[in-house]
């Protein structure tokens, strides 16, 4: 199982209902997406001078469902609005071990 | 439950043993701080132009006990070796809303 972690910051002018309308399209996914094994995500609560603005938590049987995932129309709308409002994105990948 | 997810890059001169010790001295704390509900960590496989090196997803009750693992001896003694061998470190805590 691979877990895909993603953790972006908004640019300054994003606005609430455009981050609404993110978790909103993030929350469909899994109903409409049968790769995503786990998908959690949210805005951080902390704001510490390391924080990230949001972050998504999922899982993937492996590499090959992480690419379906990727490739789905639903996927790519969202990455269309993230490409609207994030500033910075950074991913990680890694093999869960449980 | 609150989702604690860090990511960092290594500094060039990072030894593997170095990271195998961080993989090592991690892999011990969910059996010795009762707090941590969930430990799951790895090195990213990926390798994009967006990936970071390592990701660690963990789940804790509530800010409160989020707070007595920072603080915990053990973990101190991870943030040392990340202190020596991490580059750019990036968090976020959201809430877990399953």
């Amino acid at each position: 199982m691979i877990q895909h972690v993603v953790m972006v910051t908004f640019k300054e002018d994003a606005g609430e209902e455009q981050i609404d309308e993110l978790e909103r399209l993030l929350g469909a996914l899994p109903a409409v997406i049968p790769e995503i094994r786990q998908y959690d995500f949210g805005r951080d609560v902390l704001r510490s001078e390391r924080s990230f603005d949001f972050a998504l938590v999922s899982a993937f049987e492996d590499l090959e469902a992480l690419d379906r995932y990727r490739r789905h129309p639903r996927h790519q709308e969202v990455l269309q609005l993230m490409g609207r409002i994030c500033d910075r994105t950074q991913v990680v990948d890694f093999t869960l071990k449980r």
